[in-house]
């Protein structure tokens, strides 16, 4: 069994996380941290875990994360790289699903988070946490960086491309839609079901802090610079992401052998699933799942490749992956726990 | 492990029992049929299921559902009635997710549903599936008519106060609220997204088919007659029942007193939840589960109680409870396959 | 023309007045006040209302209000009644939307509201104005309270009927439906999109401050004290408000019969508009319409009348109701600018 | 007054007409056909327009359509071209919301549409009724092709740019989303609320009708080819277009002064609003409202130029833009009986 702490369990990763460790076989979760709800029953919060989680809210304690094999930070940014030293000294592993170690260049993190960066020396040793390309790395990074849910839907998208050199690495468009809950569980008024319902929009279009995340990933897996338009949507729906990337083909190619190549990367890979050529992947498809399903159109037959990507926010974009990269630092088979069908309808 | 047939796995209570199944530890399912989609990989139909079912829908075939140790019918009204002795004679037991056996009077029946009954002898075999009142008759069935979503929200939440004879049996209110998903997965206008989002209406106000479902019920709890207005709503959602029932307290009673009650009443019910005194249960606290939570309520200190009461219709209303049925009749423990929290948000 | 000021314009009842203002032929709208929002362009906040609304938001001035014919406070509850007496010295009438003047009695106000009543002086003078009760007083009134959301919706479903003496005045039920924009337009965890979307819940059933508001009125109607029990919900959709009521008929009698007294009781009422028996109105019916949709049923022919109840809560429940008010205390025709088809789909 | 037949009114864009109608000073409804629902009254189906139209539904009879003045087709693709020449002849003028006159080829109509085109020798006479571009020659035109939803948010937000040369013609991109009631009121499994609701996805990304008519006006504005990528998605809400366009740009460009060159090109269109640049317009402030809003972005100061484009697929997408046609059609000011804010919340 695996002694897990959770720093931070209010919000939407927080909760998502809960729901998947109950039903965890090798997961004992000792202790779970909120400076505003400290005492308070888990269950009182949250009545869906009644009879799933019998610990309270507690005020963080760094002997108590420090005794366990591993802490999860689902925490705002910034929270993470302010406890991460004094928890890796007593012995615990580090896995944050925010923003914390995601970016490899501290002057670019300080500029997009505004904040500097209070271990930068960690910012090297972190892993980014992303399976389908660090594997072997996470098995033994002390510090994961879960990646971000635009980032994961991006990357899984686009790599296949790129590591085989067949688009060109400028003009990449990123058109993604997000459902509310990956704005967070917080008291605003631009997500309030009054404004959010039945409503769509951009925003953050001049610059939003994915960006860099998105690049740093495909500029590692190309060795050169990529150019990349990236413009996030709100959908009005509580979950789910769907990225529609376009990229310019080097040379002709139709949509069926670019998804024999996807399924080709992804072979190993047990929470990617390439559809079949032409497919519409809908994002109720991976409600609640830790899956990302792509398809590859190459509209009309001309230079323009279309990949749909989908993924739930909340699981295969936060929590779920979370829990896989878990498996792997701790040696268990990468589905342990995670092998559910999504909620359909 | 039990052998498992579903004849008609296209529609939501269908497809909501291949969720289910999915990580069911003690069931291999072994057909599945739909005659429009005889052919299809189920998995194309539902792309949610990849990965999780390898079969195809096939055509109703009397020898293999009648080889299985179990047959679920998720079919429409009728369809059950008209192979059940085949099935029996040669050895399946059946669970039956329509109405087909709900009802004991056949002339009753016919009045709701408008056609004759074909095997009226079974009725009276068949073992109505709310395990909260039937557990150990369950246990024996060869035939169980797993009750209607509106009947097993109502039920759970009136049978304490009626079994205890604490309110009066007439002018019994309930007010219920579904979510679409209840009308079925059938082209109908009336309930397109651009017509029932953002909207809310009552329906079947003079007469819905689960009225007499509920009353028999109640009827059988008190030993006479009861008196209840059942008024059904479209909430524009797609899981989840909310019923509110109204009753009429014999003696004043606060909502602590009555609330133990319920919690004694459901003392060994895993899935009946009592939440404390002046609670308010949400039906997403029960999405994807199979729950019912239950608040007590006397507001104002007057003669009228208020009882709470959410479930997931394809769950504990339909699905769910089919699978906790199972679990009874084949000697597994209650809540095999079953232990998963909602999904929340 | 009548010049207007509108005190509190941030809100969902402001914009939706702005929204009926800006097509009203008779009006003129002066000044718009905000104290967090002072200096800031109403389009800006609003796009919506781009080409429709030149004025700025201005900190309130009572010189500027006091010169208008007309004030309508749009504020939180016990704004008006701080400015009141101020601006009827200067010469403005007052049409406050908030609930300072609803209540005859300033010691039941001082208890639901929780603060002291600071003008109960002015409660007497203050006319309830609900058109379809009051329409002469409302033409001579100074102050008028505009009503509740929920308080027009279950008033006009039940005024026929306690009028007339046809129903029991206790036992009284009302299950009421809301939108979720009738929380309003506040940062609040409970409303955001990912808590209210998809989820279904009763709140404040120990007591809600409509309660006393519709047991006025009822008492009004029928000269003696009437025991109800009032049940809101929170329906997952953004504008709508569907009340079921519930009565105990004196004597036998038909939706047909009793369909016929809600047409005799309300054919002057240019916005009350009564279905035939046995119909379902939707909310959508109403949406955007300064309309309240009505429909009897007697199920099953037993003793309880049930009568279903629609309005739109921003509209014949607030903003549209007000202007309504407005049309009587200036002498206008009542429908003047209010005479707009409902948003369907 | 005009006198006007609509010929189809039983889905959503004809009942979106009989809501603008309704309040438009200028016609006199005369006659609305529907085979299916012929001899129902217009407000038995739509009961939000009680009150507002006193028609019933009559079969549809070339006398009494080509005594109007003017005749819309709310009909679905093929029906306007088999009765067109006969009301033309009759005297009446065409509005055909419709695809039957929108592309001038009617080899490609073929192509598209899968039927020969029954009147090809019209599709040159008609115009394509895009008052931003053809405003002079709809005056005269005796048929209008009502263009479709997302051909008129493309091409106003791409116009201007093709028009000044300022974009490559190719390498175009539409990523375009759409509300359900793009759909159509038909019963179909694919857009029910419960398989819409809560869920995101592509659709036809192989190819769109929608396709070859944006083109053709692209092709228009510049006098050469141009190449687009056009990729539709289905939302999870009612009304609303929202199509996010890239381009890239032939000279560095920022977005304030490609804003202003927005701002001259429809400096003369009521209808369409240039937002400030670097703007998020949202889908619900054209809600119900004849209206297209714009913003432009060249995020990160690179060479693609975004520019949102919102819409009310009913509206300015349909019937909206109908009315419009309609008004230039008959020499009234072009805004008469469109001026209405839209419905937010």
């Amino acid at each position: 069994m695996i002694s897990v702490g959770i720093v931070g369990g209010t919000g939407y990763t927080g909760v998502e996380l809960l729901r998947l460790l109950a039903v965890h076989p090798q997961v004992g979760l000792e202790v779970i941290t909120s400076r505003s709800e400290a005492g308070r029953r888990v269950d009182d919060l949250f009545p869906g875990l009644r009879g799933h989680c019998d610990l309270a809210f507690s005020a963080p304690d760094p002997d108590r994360l420090g005794a366990c094999d591993l802490v999860f930070f689902a925490t705002p940014n910034g929270t993470a790289m302010t406890m991460a030293e004094t928890l890796l000294e007593k012995g615990a592993r580090i896995i944050d699903l925010a923003a914390d170690f995601r970016l490899r260049d501290p002057a670019e993190w300080e500029q997009w988070y505004g904040m500097p960066h209070a271990c930068p020396a960690l910012l090297e040793e972190a892993v980014y946490g992303l399976p389908e390309v660090n594997r072997e790395a996470i098995r033994q990074a002390r510090v994961v960086a879960n990646p971000g849910c635009y980032p994961t839907a991006v990357q899984l998208g686009l790599l296949p491309l790129l590591e085989a050199d067949l688009v060109e690495p400028d003009g990449l468009i990123a058109d993604c839609k997000s459902g509310v809950s990956g704005a967070g569980r917080k008291a605003s008024i631009a997500i309030l079901e009054a404004e959010a319902a039945e409503n769509f929009k951009a925003y953050a279009v001049p610059g939003h802090r994915h960006l860099p995340e998105i690049r740093q990933g495909l500029e590692q897996a190309t060795g050169r610079p990529v150019s990349l338009t990236f413009v996030p949507h709100l959908a009005p729906m509580i979950r789910g992401i769907h990225a529609t990337l376009y990229a310019r083909l080097r040379a002709p190619a139709d949509a069926a052998a670019l998804t024999a190549r996807f399924e080709a990367r992804y072979r190993d890979a047990p929470f990617v699933d390439v559809l079949p050529a032409e497919s519409h992947p809908e994002t109720r498809s991976v409600r609640g799942a830790n899956a990302c399903r792509l398809a590859v159109h190459v509209p009309q037959g001309r230079e323009t490749v279309v990949v749909l990507s989908v993924i739930d926010n909340l699981v295969k974009g936060a929590a779920g992956q979370a829990v896989q990269n878990m498996n792997l630092m701790f040696g268990l088979p990468e589905t342990t726990g995670l092998d559910l069908p999504p909620l359909v309808p």
